[in-house]
């Protein structure tokens, strides 16, 4: 079978020009990381999670490092993943001082004990288990921290609600047939502490099961929860409907039911990609055609 | 409209003959108490949260006082509802000090600005809207210590695995043709600290759609997210599907995809009812027939 991966940086207002470029690259790198697992005949779970720890490591992306700051100034992470293949998943929120989310979502899914970690419970954990802490400040980045500083010198709710896109999530097929996905994010801006969104949750922002689906989507948390949004778009690819038909029926609905925005990728059991949005924009990348003859040939499109 | 409540004490093992009459008791007054409120033409939302708080407070439920504990001793609650004609929903996990996990979630879904807070937020959040606080061992009942101390002095997994039954949920159809859903629970028995099961996670534990149905599942929470157990039930009920087929069939592809055990209570919006569990026993209240003239003829089942 022919690989194929589809990763996002989530979806909102426009990016602004003077960071597409950087943007741009951060997508590519992401992509490429997970590229190579899939070409070398790796595992779609280690392929999701390779380009989301490269996601989350760049700081123009609302996840680990440049994580946008709750009310109290401080990064709390949510992220979570699934594999198709085993039905098997990780979930963590509202978790401090961690570097990469979905690197301690995929070893609480590996431990097995739980599937879904938060807060204090959720670092003892990543404590315990050996994974990089972050000091309180490492995951700030001075954007984000002038970002916060100029709301609480303002009103306040006008820059709240300006919704800075920066999510990121990653979809893959392997050689093997098996679906993954991975969502990751430092959540909404100026959130309150112990806010869990639709990031860390399963069936929400994340869902796989290799015989249907594998879809992350990103957006309006608070609706995407309420939608359950992934897991609607993944049932919508029942009997081998339409990857991009899905997606907008998926958003449709949600729109329908909350008014939230939101974007979403989806991909099938035969390497069909959907994508689709309803914000203003999406950052997405993705390789056109499939299959290992696409290294070379197959073109990288990157959308800032 | 004639109402309809299904209320529900967990599935798993059967209930011991000597706590039969104390559960059977519990769960004839939550139903009362959310019957109630139905024929008085009160929301279906106002008769899952009476009939939930109702079992939060009777000592032999796993949910609120009587909350299993954690392995550290403590007693952490997840909880949260739904309501199906507005697609509001509330939910918080692994929160301490709760008296009333349940209204604390209704609390998260007027304040309206998130739908999920955890641990140390979710406390704070609890505190500054004054909610009952509870003292660290006010939840503990002799029971629940007794048995955290009995398996801190054995061997272990033996006890550990050893599943008790007692987390509460309640589905209702109310006058206005409004759904709605609502859980709540103490957890799995001996687990770690920030653990969040199916019972806070919308789509897992609960979920409600007036124009479908409304859900609340129970039993192995980790398989119940993998399989986002109650968003499935509520799924199989498109176009008028029997919801006794429907629960049914949500239970054969949780046990295809995961193996987990669990037990769900489901409504349709035409006050149909479905009860399936693939544990051994599943505890259950609910009024034969509906409707007003019920209050007196209705024979209302409890099995427990």
């Amino acid at each position: 079978m022919t690989p194929a991966l589809l990763i996002h940086g989530g979806a909102g207002a426009a990016t602004p020009s003077a960071l597409q470029a950087e943007r741009r690259s951060g997508l590519t790198a992401a992509f490429e990381a997970g590229w190579d697992i899939l070409i070398q005949g790796g595992t779609a779970l280690d392929a999701v999670v390779q380009a989301t720890v490269t996601l989350e490591d760049h700081p123009l992306f609302n996840a680990g490092l440049g994580s946008c700051l709750t009310e109290d100034g401080t990064v709390e992470v949510d992220a979570s993943l699934m594999d198709g293949s085993t039905f098997q998943t990780g979930a963590v929120g509202a978790a401090k001082h961690i570097k990469n989310a979905i690197c301690l979502a995929r070893e609480v899914m590996t431990d097995g004990r739980h599937v879904f970690l938060v807060g204090r419970g959720a670092e003892r954990f990543a404590r315990e288990h050996g994974l990089p802490q972050a000091a309180a400040d490492e995951l700030i980045t001075p954007r984000q921290h002038q970002r916060w500083q100029a709301l609480r010198l303002s009103s306040g709710q006008a820059q709240r609600s300006n919704s800075e896109p920066g999510t990121v999530g990653a979809v893959a097929l392997d050689s093997s047939g098996r679906l993954a996905a991975a969502t990751s994010t430092g959540g909404v801006f100026d959130k309150r502490a112990g806010r869990v969104g639709d990031s860390a949750v399963i069936g929400a922002g994340t869902y796989a099961d290799s015989a249907m689906g594998a879809c992350s989507a990103t957006g309006d948390g608070e609706d995407i929860i309420r939608a359950t949004l992934a897991r609607t778009a993944v049932e919508l690819l029942r009997g081998g409907k339409d990857p991009a038909q899905a997606a907008r029926t998926a958003l449709a609905r949600l729109t329908r039911q909350t008014r939230g925005e939101a974007g979403l990728i989806l991909l099938d059991p035969f390497g069909r990609r959907g994508v689709a949005y309803t914000t203003e924009s999406m950052s997405v990348a993705l390789r056109l055609g499939s299959g290992q003859a696409f290294r070379a040939e197959g073109r990288l499109v990157v959308r800032v």
